[in-house]
């Protein structure tokens, strides 16, 4: 395709481990252990065919060189990342692998969706090291976004607005919400998405629950509809929510709508570098809380976007760290009112030098389908 | 669809989770944690639209009813699960719910890849507390399939059978692999699986990495092809694989293909209640050994199937716990000759009574395709 992006290369991967190493170090850790998942893809470029029980495992220690741990049969495929690999056999003890490679008193970090059982096999074969997570001991790892990565997410938002174009030109009354998530698919994959995470389409009282994904209802003349659609194209995240009506609105639909519009608008003006993440929740959540409808926003505001459509920075309630320019994550207030409807609108937004830009930008008034 | 199994009940899970809190106790702990993925969905039908780093956790003690740590926004889905319900809204710490539930001196069983996240949180809340990953504490806990697990997996064989049927008849010479591989993921989609795992198309040298998936490599005339493609269907799983030749093949390549076949054969005539797992392991990698190809045979025999296509129990040397009726694994040795070709059959068996029952018919000669 035209748009393809310039890849990554191993200069761009060795510096990523290189600078993650660093902010091990300067958190006091002896290294990293990086599982396959958005940390490992991030930091290598590698990512194995499945995610299996066979142990695969990143070692970054400050001043030494990545060492990937990878199961025998896998290693052709980890042979483009630049590491050195260390393989085993079926049959061997991957732990008595590994763990040569670790200080037998250190503390690392270790990517969150590392599998608990080669953690607890770790712990086995080395009493004496300690972990955190890495969310809990590099939040920040992945959050800012360089000049590429943001390129990407901006494609892919452009890929999503684009879907949202079309899709408010397809049928929603007497079709089930799984016929129009299907159409949301398969614009993300026509606008090169390579891959589809969520395609919610919640019609009347199913968009009351945030996480209704799409079923089995038939939407209706009258029905709210919130669709929550997005996915990774060349590797980069979408995520955006907009929600539309089947028909005119009641009143009380369209005021409920303009809140959480009101919400969100506020929540976007607010990103600036320097404020917590938690200010962000905070300014979206007043003008619903104002609003008299605080009980019915029953999640946080936001979170991060990259290499997945779900990462910190999250913007709640206590996150007290700071935004930095090229931090990338999603605006979403909602109000979810049980057994009648729901709102949602989302937007990514990127922050700036000197305050956020958003990387979607269809029009969030209450769109009238057919 | 006419070939609809019956779902399975709320009793039907109780039961599940009753046996597995059993087990457990059997095993001295003081119950089992499990997180989103198979072990969830075999013990209580309930799958999350996304697995995402929010804490979702069923606590199974022996004696007490199960209880599902779920997020807010999440537990609309999780209702119709036979479990008591315990929401944690965003902001609140999930540990400091779901840790009431534990005992503070107990040792757990936790399901195999909950995040490393959550059982380092776990851990911190409770530092009292011990763990075992499920495939060290209770390893065979889905791995003996009842009379309904085996219709499904019958079904999905019977439906990957089909599937390799058609893509006899479909072109390989100047082709991509992943053009094939497109095929067969129709195919398998077309027969009724809701979830292609994988679809391997191994030609020429790249049929020399077991874990190759498909590339931009064209097929070309004399190329063997390895094929092994599977996913679930009805929620079980497929796996098979087989290996074609574009053309006559050359002697040696139809020699070495007949190893694998007369390996892969008495692998799985070996199979019955009793033996122990390394023993099918053993029994297939005799005769490639003594037919001089034994450091071409670089994987295990078999691997476990059922609502995953990869899980316990593992036909591999050093697994010396016995085979049990109701049992469903792969029988799939190979050779693989690098930088030439590789071969590899594969067929799922059940452990019968008195033996082993094949869930996959096709034909496994060296097939001529074009």
């Amino acid at each position: 395709m035209s748009d393809e992006p310039t890849p990554f290369t191993a200069d761009d991967y060795r510096a990523r481990m290189e600078r993650a190493a660093a902010s091990a170090a300067d958190a006091g850790l002896a290294g990293l252990l990086v599982a396959p998942g958005p940390d490992l893809v991030w930091l290598t470029g590698y990512q194995p065919t499945a995610i299996t029980e066979r142990l695969t495992l990143l070692v970054l220690t400050p001043g030494s060189d990545p060492v990937l741990v990878v199961p025998a049969l896998e290693a052709p495929d980890a042979a483009g990342a630049p590491v050195t690999l260390r393989d085993w056999k079926d049959g061997a003890d991957p732990y008595a692998v590994a763990s040569p490679l670790l200080d037998a008193q250190g503390r690392y970090g270790v990517s969150d969706n590392a599998w608990a059982m080669h953690l607890l096999g770790l712990q086995r074969a080395l009493p004496d090291t300690g972990y955190a997570s890495l969310t809990d001991a590099l939040p920040m790892l992945r959050a800012v976004k360089d000049r590429h990565e943001l390129q990407r997410l901006a494609a892919a938002g452009a890929a999503a607005d684009a879907t949202y174009e079309e899709i408010l030109k397809v049928r929603f009354a007497g079709r089930k919400e799984t016929e129009v998530a299907g159409d949301l698919a398969d614009l993300l994959l026509g606008h090169g998405h390579s891959q589809v995470d969520f395609t919610v389409v919640g019609s009347g009282p199913n968009g009351a629950n945030p996480h209704h994904e799409a079923g089995e209802r038939t939407i209706t003349e009258g029905d709210m509809v919130v669709l929550d659609f997005g996915g990774l194209k060349h590797g980069y995240g979408s995520d955006t929510s907009r929600t539309v009506h089947v028909g005119e609105p009641t009143a009380e639909e369209a005021k409920v709508h303009e809140i959480v519009r009101t919400a969100q608008n506020a929540g976007c003006e607010a990103v600036r570098p320097g404020i917590a993440c938690q200010e962000v929740d905070r300014v979206a959540r007043a003008v619903i809380d104002d609003a008299g409808y605080g009980e019915y926003f029953i999640h946080r505001t936001g979170h991060g976007i990259g290499v997945t459509t779900h990462e910190p920075p999250y913007m709640v309630e206590g996150e007290e760290r700071p935004l930095v320019p090229g931090m990338c994550f999603s605006v979403e207030p909602g109000i979810y009112l049980p057994g009648r409807f729901g709102v949602r609108i989302e937007d990514i937004v990127t922050v700036t030098e000197d305050g956020g830009r958003r990387l979607n930008a269809t029009d969030r008034g209450l769109a009238i389908v057919e």
